[in-house]
């Protein structure tokens, strides 16, 4: 009966290791570029801010935006979307920095909320700037009194600053479903 | 050493019930309403269709849309709304009378690319309606030779499709997720 008990202890630990196997992929899943805390998120961070900037600066001195209710909604999203990029462009540069993982829960929540809330206002806003600009460049052809080329610029920046938002907040609600 | 045997098989066995118990809180995170093949996922897909609908029958009555890039757009997009909710909703009722499950992988994967392009489509339909909405109406003030109530409560209308498909799609992205 001895010279059995060797033989079940190795029978024992392959399981063990399958479990460890089974969450192995899992841990690997939150390790994806672009997620904060890393040299991508960083990456994003930088474009969402330089491009909600461009957009800021081109609308503002343009002299006429404030007669138009979707050009002020432009400006106001922008702005937010440029604070909240700079903050988090910090954030990630800090804890690239220092070395320290982001990837606590609330922060990551946290987050999440936050880019769903200015890609979305930065999206609406970019879509209204986009209708009245069609509207006044194809529909009315009026861009001879109006400034057209201002007005697209910036609505094109506002887009890309959205593009760029869109794969944080999934990447962020992704880790955040994944754990 | 044949007597040890049968001893090593109930040794064997605890990893692997172990290891379904920790599978089983991963499948009861799937169990949410709102999810394709549910009670819930059925109400918000018709809420869908008839928002879409509703949407773009009003616009359709309008005489003057044709002329606006932007409205054109609108019932351009809230077609296809229509279209894909009324086809979900169908599935959906269907999965519900034969009691057969939705949550294969490929299907949810197909179900969240599919929220995600038309609740982007309507959004910003809706979003660049809305734009074009308030300068004829506030900035403008040219409500009394434009359908400004028309206008404005299909745009309400592609709003509120785009509340309801916005759950559709976090839910299916959670639940892809979290698998």
């Amino acid at each position: 009966m001895n010279v059995s008990r060797p033989s079940v202890h190795p029978v024992e630990a392959p399981p063990l290791t399958d479990g460890a196997a089974h969450n192995a992929p899992r841990v690997r899943m939150k390790d994806v570029h672009g997620m904060p805390g890393t040299l991508g998120g960083l990456a994003l961070r930088l474009l969402q801010f330089i491009f909600a900037a461009v957009s800021l600066c081109v609308m503002a001195t343009t002299s006429d935006f404030p007669s138009v209710t979707a050009f002020k909604y432009l400006v106001a999203a922008v702005s937010l979307q440029c604070l909240w990029s700079f903050l988090l462009a910090v954030v990630d540069a800090y804890a690239l920095l220092v070395r320290r993982s982001l990837r606590n829960c609330t922060i990551v929540g946290l987050f999440t909320v936050g880019d769903a809330i200015t890609s979305t206002l930065t999206f609406s806003s970019a879509c209204s700037s986009a209708g009245i600009t069609v509207l006044i460049g194809n529909d009315l052809d009026k861009c001879g009194v109006n400034h057209c080329v201002q007005f697209e610029s910036a609505t094109a920046m506002a887009f890309l600053s959205w593009f760029a938002v869109s794969p944080s907040f999934l990447l962020n609600f992704w880790s955040l479903a994944s754990r």
